[in-house]
């Protein structure tokens, strides 16, 4: 069994751009199998790239090799490279701070600069505004398929050098009664929200299940939301419309309307500057 | 040959959610192959998946596993369970209307409830909010790849106690010369709107191609659509713009304008309170 | 490996109409690999379905099986075939100008009607408004899978008798120092448009990195872009926001802005009335 290619990218599926770089790999192997992740990154959002990467990545079987194309910076000096992570899968991407959130939870122990003299695609030569196609998925589709090495993707870097986002947007300091953190992430089919507080920290300094929570949404404009706000399993353990805060699906606290979206009603974004404040009023 | 999952959820593809649930499945089984029929249907309408199911179920060979997940009681009381159909297709769904088509279109043979101790994907205890990816995916891969039996999944309950939606959104009477039926669904990329009435029992008593057919559609608000329309094979028989009325891919009639959107235009939604009155005018 | 069957329609993905097509592939043969390109070319876009097939079509494998439904008129008298190109690609499509593409730049070499008496899915002859489903994808399937040979489909018919649109879509007359030509391409997932101005004779006229050039954007309403442009390699040559002209990862000339959408800022469509006039200014 080859490995899978699995996609993201912000080109979206509403053109056949991701298409041509399926068909470049099943030139190069007949038998790869391309998944789709999501291609609506909201475009040149790097940081929701290093986001939507770290919450598949950990789901999917050791050597899958997925393929993440927002890349603002294409046909500049941005470097094209491969990662090899700690737990033995592989992502190819431009180094411009898509690595993140991999970088810091799962841990690289390789990064080779992708040597574009062996690992273009023939004919393309006079395009620069395709790599996804004409580099990425040429050079992802010869590693899954056995027919290069990770030697043979080009040259070694320093992990150190690799390009890297706010460490903020990963873990809010948990320490005290009055849980400081941000919203990290707008990126939910349901419009919840999601906190940089790991749910691991936020149990581990005493929130338990049926607690009310106090929560502050604001940024240098203002506050957008101010409520106190159970904490419980699942949207269905409030009335519809109003707010829960949960554990979402990935590892952080989430806080989300009952078949509302949060994100809409509330007009809250992601980002170093949308602040939260969460302490305990009851139990 | 590995049966395959044919996938519907009301998460878009917008986001990553499918893709981690595509990546359990492989975890289970590299040979699996996820296919996506919609991930689009309305949020929290389970009227809807209901009838994608039915309209897709059809067309798959027998042993197909179909995974819907439009779950608005995610991690409440509501049973996750898998269906076995007449036809030897299974259905993994949250019980909650979404078996309604099949159930009265195709037959259940036997219905069982999910065994959560046994079929949930491990390290995810303390999420309740994303059973699609914990529970439905995941029992579903195990069956598909054959690594449990149906018997396996847990314990049998009478398929009788299976939750349905009204039996009207499935068959209008059809007797009289006036037909009364409702807009049942408004799900089709091309605007048409697809009545409760059965292509066979419109036929049955007495309408041919050709016959010019008087429709009424209302509400409680008042008539949104009167008039007379041909009955005709398909959109291009009339000018651009115009109304037809036809047998549409399902098993049931449908009206539809050449080249131009219905339901955009007369603002016509599906449901029980959605009014449709037909009658013959002439042949 | 049995060949892959690459699909493009205008039906999008929000219903599950293009999963019947797969299902009935799956039911000729368990093996094939049904591959989306786009779901989303413009409603009856014939045009937008030329281009994008001929985009999509040389990155793929001899002997792949592309299926095209845009079809605005199903059910009525235009021809339902599969044509044989040069490079040993089959297309499997209305005749309705969908072709246009290919056969001016790979070629056919043989053209048949797919023969309905033999090639329409059993149980569907009530139906007249999904050939997607109830001859196109049964006959790509029974073609990919070999079931049937080529000339098995139906009837041969004089290639030049395939229905075809303007050839001025796909090149514009570069002879002169001002180049003549028209938008004739608009579907790019960053905004940017394409003109009918082949890269290769953009640059035999003597065009080079760097140049300057003056392009004029016109229809009968007015003129919509009037400015001075770089042609450089890729966006981030210039100013996020402001304009450039590159070669796009098709084969013609393309013009967009860094970080922004062109076409969405100067509402600019494709189409024979939508000129544009290119001269250089200095280099």
């Amino acid at each position: 069994m080859k490995s899978c290619i699995v996609w993201q990218t912000d080109f979206s599926l509403d053109w056949p751009f991701v298409a041509t770089m399926r068909g470049v790999c099943k030139q190069v192997d007949a038998s790869i199998e391309c998944i789709d992740s999501t291609h609506t990154i909201e475009k040149f959002n790097v940081l929701e790239a290093s986001q939507q990467l770290q919450y598949v990545e950990p789901y999917w079987p050791k050597g899958t090799v997925f393929v993440s194309v927002v890349d603002p910076g294409v046909g500049t000096k941005r470097k094209a490279c491969i990662a090899l992570l700690n737990d033995g899968n592989y992502v190819v991407t431009p180094d411009n701070g898509t690595l993140t959130h991999v970088y810091y939870n799962v841990g690289i122990q390789e990064v080779r600069e992708i040597d574009e003299t062996r690992h273009r695609y023939e004919g393309t030569e006079a395009v620069s505004v395709f790599h996804g196609r004409d580099i990425f998925a040429y050079a992802a589709a010869k590693l899954a398929s056995g027919k290069i090495t990770f030697e043979e993707v080009g040259k070694a870097y320093p992990v150190e050098d690799i390009v890297l986002l706010d460490k903020e947007y990963l873990k809010a300091s948990v320490t005290s009664d009055v849980i400081e953190g941000i919203v990290s992430n707008v990126s939910d089919p349901f419009g919840s929200i999601v906190f940089n507080i790991l749910t691991e920290d936020f149990q581990r300094v005493g929130y338990k299940e049926y607690d009310v929570v106090h929560v502050k949404l604001e940024n240098e404009q203002g506050i957008y939301f101010e409520q106190d706000v159970p904490y419980v399993k699942s949207f269905g353990y409030v009335d519809i419309g109003e707010p829960v805060l949960f554990n979402s699906s990935s590892e952080y606290i989430s806080l989300g309307l009952n078949q509302d979206s949060f994100k809409d009603k509330y007009h809250v974004k992601a980002g170093l500057l949308w602040k939260a404040h969460l302490y305990k009023v009851k139990k």
